[in-house]
């Protein structure tokens, strides 16, 4: 196959002129990412590239460009029929991170709109998606007419984005995945910013996480992805801000769908784990503010029972029942302490690989995942246990799946060593 | 696909080492041919390698083992039964390079043995297969029992080499083609000495050319890519030198297929242009010392007819008919000088690229060539000129590729520009 841009070069002359350390022209970008979606490039040919865009790196304009291309490989939606202020959030991924399921309805609650377009989780880390369907009832998918009536009317949807949302994204995402090309700047910045942006929000909160459990293990990278995305964002005229935030330990006491799920609930109901209710507020304050509602204060909308009233309008509007009861796990296993001591750190990368391997998560996108499976901490970071203490529920449909998870979290838990935690809150970019 | 080597690493391991810049193991190496070769690593996972093999290299260590994985991925040959010392040659290709012609009956005059498993051409450089192909009733393909017979019998073969000749070449050379992985000193080697070392030769001879019409371009990086392939070949036992000749001019005074063979005969019955002779003797020489026959002197060989009986032999071995007609070209075009000077560059590539579009070579491998199609020189660098003296004779079945060709040749004739010519012979390595 020779396909042949405008310009009469092809894809080996955008591919060598990446390899030998060059700058892609608009050209080049615009042709190949449009090539590459109507299937005219060869993987091959495009996981070549994407090695020598991980090696060689791309400039601000170059970034620009190739995220407007991926965008422009589907639709960017229009929200100017919402009378809200739009406003989403994103994050990079974490063990037990079920922000997003009070933060969505919370944010509504003080009157802007938030359109998330959602994914499933691969890995380690737990999907959105899959967390809100452990609701009886509940769909990801929503047509077009009831996603905008849904903004407009209950102020949140989280649901699955359709074909038309960036679709390079989905097919360069999955050949990054088998080609060694997933841990480059450029890369995530542009498909997660393409995504976004095609959403078609006016603001945007991003949510870098930082630490074992996430996908940049330092501070300094993550500064430099989120940098980088807020700056991607800005080009593209969408309000854009970031927070760096810990990692390093699971998120709250749960991660799994259904245990994340009723985790969530407890902070709708003005309780749950103070790093859950903190994340939460901060991130609403952040987005607030960013879709021009300073004065409005989460905080009440959270006491006050509004942020539970949305959550169940936005939960009843794709067909879920708010008030059934969620599943739970035929099989529970109890980790104990084997000696007294204080619990100095839980490693969030192990109990994610738990959580993935009781069947919360899955290893290639056409696996099923468990609703119930996950893992619930008993006993966190700075707490003081006795032999034989319980730690960790291990929850499971399946308990051959035990013993691996085990494996998994052997070293995660440590008593009495250094006490070294990142600040939930490590910084603010943008 | 998920395909496992033996101590439970993946492709994606593998790829993501060299990307690091870390060494490939032994395990890595071997793995990865084999599973590419049988195809249980995709395309576009070896392409990400390649390219990150490509902008990382490898050290002599990974090069010597990717090297042997890639000749255990066939068979080696076995030539013990070929009662001469055997010997081949290897070219990097050029314009009118057609010295395995003339070489390979004078070598084996001599009395070594030259086993030659060649190649199509691709490109704007001649495949040796492609120019005998013009000799009416010569055939490629040989089996083994003819092949070691003639060997024997005769001294020296020419044909196409088996599917079982390292076939991950095969693979990894076609996938290079469309990856923009072309160009890297390590990949080159060992595509050339994975084919040569199968080969089953005790001593070998590159002819590593430099200049525009050639592969490398400047002294420096042919030099490095002889050294690595010297290096490659002592590795694994065979005796292997190098020369770096001239490239920056066309070899001879003719390009194309039976134009090649034509001078070719001229060269074994005494005559020939001069650099042709030159460089046929000069390689002869480096090849009958490297077989152990330093004594042997090809000049008298050459002289006395010897080499041409041998020619005959060979040819005839495979169904050739040495006394037939050569076909000729139905269409010729004279290129004639615009204006009176001393011709004082003629660019190798320019005219290896008007043979190619005149039709003497493919663009795809599946393509078919002309026999007939090609470049005659008639006036070389050096030569004084009149306005409306011939300069080019362009041959071809086809007028109507005439005019690319012609757009090919635009400023590949320099008139009283300076002279900086390359020596024919430039160095010996080894």
């Amino acid at each position: 196959m020779i396909a042949k841009g405008g310009g009469g070069f092809d894809a080996v002359d955008v591919i060598r002129a990446k390899r030998d350390g060059g700058e892609l022209s608009y050209e080049h970008i615009d042709w190949v990412i449009a090539a590459y979606t109507r299937r005219d490039i060869a993987e091959e040919q495009m996981s070549a590239l994407l090695m020598a865009i991980f090696l060689r790196g791309m400039n601000d304009a170059e970034l620009s460009r190739w995220t407007a291309a991926m965008i422009d490989s589907g639709v960017r939606m229009d929200l100017s029929a919402v009378d809200r202020p739009t406003v989403d959030k994103h994050s990079t991924g974490g063990v037990g991170d079920k922000i997003t399921l009070p933060l969505a309805p919370l944010v509504a609650a003080c009157g802007a709109a938030v359109p998330q377009l959602s994914g499933r989780g691969l890995g380690h880390t737990g999907g959105t998606l899959d967390k809100l369907e452990s609701i009886p009832g509940w769909r990801a998918t929503v047509g077009y007419d009831d996603y905008l009536a849904q903004l407009r009317d209950v102020g949140a949807v989280v649901c699955a984005a359709g074909d038309d949302l960036a679709p390079a994204d989905k097919l360069l995402y999955a050949l990054r995945d088998v080609t060694g090309t997933v841990e480059s700047i450029p890369l995530i910045a542009s498909s997660i910013m393409s995504k976004k942006i095609a959403e078609g929000a006016q603001a945007l909160v991003l949510d870098v996480k930082v630490g074992s459990g996430a996908f940049m293990k330092d501070v300094a990278s993550a500064r430099t992805l989120a940098e980088t995305m807020v700056g991607l964002g800005a080009a593209h005229g969408v309000r854009t801000s970031a927070l760096l935030t810990a990692m390093d330990v699971p998120l709250g006491r749960t991660a799994g769908n259904a245990l994340e799920v009723r985790e969530s609930l407890e902070v709708l109901a003005g309780g749950g784990p103070p790093d859950v209710v903190e994340l939460t507020l901060t991130l609403a304050r952040e987005m607030l503010t960013s879709a021009g509602l300073p004065d409005a204060d989460p905080a009440v909308a959270l006491a006050d029972g509004r942020a539970m009233d949305t959550w169940r309008a936005m939960i009843a509007g794709q067909g879920g029942d708010p008030a059934a009861e969620l599943p739970t796990a035929p099989e529970i296993h109890t980790v104990r302490a084997e000696s007294a001591g204080t619990l100095t750190h839980l490693d969030a990368y192990a109990v994610g690989v738990a959580a993935w391997r009781l069947g919360a998560g899955r290893a290639r996108k056409e696996d099923p995942v468990s609703a119930v499976a996950g893992v619930v901490v008993l006993a966190g970071p700075g707490e003081r246990v006795q032999a034989g203490t319980p730690l960790l529920e291990l929850h499971t449909d399946d308990p051959s799946r035990i013993p691996r998870a085990l494996q998994a979290l052997d070293g995660a838990v440590e008593l009495d060593g250094p006490t070294q935690r990142l600040p939930l809150i490590i910084d603010r970019i943008g």
